[in-house]
């Protein structure tokens, strides 16, 4: 056992350049993409990895401050850290000094995101399988231990997590298919915002030449019709068949999301994205109202399990977009699939991990919660730098078999 | 004017040691009150102080992100960037690479108030003049082009807030009489969550031969009983002309606030305070509408603008706490107060600065926005840190005459 205590913890911070034009959105005009890395080293060679995504010079604020959160971890052993990690994770959240920064937002939460990361692949890895493995074979009560559903109280107890989980075990056999088969990736690199017309008129080809049958499109230029020129050339490449997505990145107000939502509703997209500013849930409501039958999907701004528990309630959202990235981590994620299992809508997971840590995460999803892994995103701009890239084939996501949660990256 | 260029851009992390005891609530057990300062400094003796309250090591990583996020300002005369302060402060919210760590909550957001007070506590020096009187001397469109009101356009537009704005001018010399009486405070300090209850009994005692009439007890203890006792004993103490108002500090999950808030609201208070946590609008509403007559007080952890629109719209707090040193400073403070001026609510400002900026804004807000001054949390903790206190005497305000925004520190 003594390879599985954790010796020290160290925060890296990884930059990445990217290919001109690649991961620019309507508020994002010419990202760097950083990766806030945790390192949990061991007394093995077995070294933990998370990670949480940002766009620049803000990921040195997330290391500090996983350097700040992670010191509790030191000298304890995985297995005991992780048998009780709800409780763990809710004492790092809630740390008196830093909880006022937030509380569960901001610097701080992304920090948790990635040392929470961490401990799960350390976890996977000490036991030799991967996370989605790992998921499905710990039974309720220890999957539901390493959960904080604090503040979900009064939509989702701990027992009754623990009943979806034991009800849901008896149909399980014949979803485990999905590993065998894989699930559809989407693609979301043909449509970036600096792309011109020629370009996402190319790559959309090439995607589908590569088996991809959905689509996003960055929406929210400065010009509007913009917007609509390449939404009806993405629908008319694509046909009818072809599943679209437009994805404003929260560039627009509540009145010029409105007018927008509306008329892009015209190319039948399936969802419409971050119409509007992530922490405006009234907004999002009025939006769904209007534009049905065209959902909203949002998350990836949206900060942590009591958030979405509001946006659900209210019916903000259809397709939950959380992220292990920008929530605290594979825990928080699984909490938001149980909150979402409950009120019976879909989780497509935002990839700030670039899919790596997700494509665990659907597995675990549609097997154990009876999630329908609609598709996945799929960004493959950080692929040469992961020591086991995501592999998708044919538009289609493959079962990863490596031991933990696949956030080993290459020395940069 | 060249006394008025910034010239450079410091942040101090300044930590202030607290009498024992004092300061702690349910969920901030032993709390190193710090400030992140930013100092603007001038080719004159004047330099521009503003501030932002942390509660210890955190207080590095916001100091840090002063650093990345104000150098824009670097060079600008003040006259200059408060003439359009509404697209600076946006600019510097939406920069692209910290952007991400939020949007507009958290260390950055934080960062952002510090900055924000700083610059009009420069432009109210530059003019030789309190914050609170260049506040009222500022036509409503200059005012109004000092704050970022995106994202609330469905409610309040720019042109709306300066219709507002003149509508009250009209019947401003009849509110000005209270740049002579002042207005009253609240004692916050008798009721910590560590005292014991000989000690909140002598404070009390105390504050009330000091002409205070309303007092604020911290609840959640561990102990449900405690918080019971600690309440009949204030009300008991006070009589039924005491104003009281219980504050839980979000210690509560939905389904405890709901029993506490049912339970305490036996001892009349005229609010409950956080109840629970501050992201869930909707445990607040359903907590509203079971406790009134009881009201809900909220705001120091709603992390700006767009978040309070939510709260007022779904009818989630009746006191709105907005906080100057929480929301992105005096402007996005100016916002909440004409959003909620809009809808009809009383703005009761929590102090994170001690009441400093606070006690000009509600001067503001009283004469040129008809916001009632119900009263002023009254903390004197860091009282001898600052160089021109906020001066507190039977109970009441006083008017404060020198220039800029009283955020001045003493060295530390």
């Amino acid at each position: 056992m003594s390879g599985c205590v954790i010796r020290s913890i160290d925060a890296i911070d990884a930059r990445f350049e990217l290919p001109a034009g690649a991961g620019s959105d309507a508020v994002h005009t010419n990202p760097v993409y950083a990766m806030a890395l945790t390192h949990l080293a061991t007394d093995s060679e077995t070294t933990g990895v998370g990670l949480a995504l940002t766009l620049g010079s803000g990921n040195a604020l997330v290391c500090e401050a996983i350097r700040m959160l992670a010191q509790p971890l030191a000298g304890k052993p995985i297995d005991e850290i992780m048998a009780q990690f709800g409780s763990v994770a809710r004492g790092m959240a809630n740390d008196p000094a830093l909880r006022w920064l937030g509380p569960h937002k901001g610097v701080v939460h992304l920090a948790l995101a990635s040392i929470t990361n961490a401990c799960w692949d350390l976890w996977a890895k000490s036991r030799g399988v991967p996370l989605w493995k790992l998921l499905l074979d710990l039974d309720p009560e220890a999957l539901v231990a390493a959960l904080d559903l604090s503040y979900l109280e009064d939509v989702l107890t701990p027992a009754e997590a623990v009943a979806m989980l034991r009800n849901e075990s008896a149909t399980r056999a014949e979803r485990e298919t999905i590993l065998r088969t894989g699930y559809p990736g989407y693609d979301t690199s043909v449509g970036w915002m600096a792309y011109d017309e020629a370009k996402v008129r190319a790559l959309t080809l090439q995607a589908m030449d590569r088996g991809f049958k959905a689509f996003k499109l960055k929406v929210g230029s400065d010009k509007e019709e913009r917007d609509l020129r390449r939404a009806a050339m993405l629908r008319e490449l694509t046909g009818d068949a072809g599943i679209l997505m437009f994805d404003a990145n929260q560039r627009w107000n509540a009145p010029d999301a409105m007018r927008m939502c509306r008329a892009l509703a015209a190319f039948r997209p399936l969802w419409i994205e971050e119409p509007t500013h992530p922490d405006d849930i009234h907004a999002h409501v009025e939006l769904a109202r209007a534009i049905a039958p065209v959902r909203i999907a949002a998350g990836e701004h949206v900060p942590n399990r009591v958030v979405f528990k509001n946006f659900l309630l209210y019916g903000g959202v259809h397709y939950v977009q959380a992220d292990c990235t920008r929530l605290a981590g594979v825990s928080e994620f699984l909490a938001v699939s149980l909150l979402a299992r409950k009120l019976g809508l879909p989780v497509v997971p935002h990839v700030g991990d670039m899919g790596q840590i997700h494509q665990h995460l659907v597995l675990f999803n549609h097997i154990a919660l009876r999630h329908e892994a609609v598709f996945l995103e799929h960004i493959p701009h950080l692929r040469k730098h992961f020591v086991h890239p995501a592999e998708v084939s044919e538009g289609v996501y493959r079962t990863p078999q490596q031991p933990g949660a696949s956030c080993d990256m290459r020395e940069t």
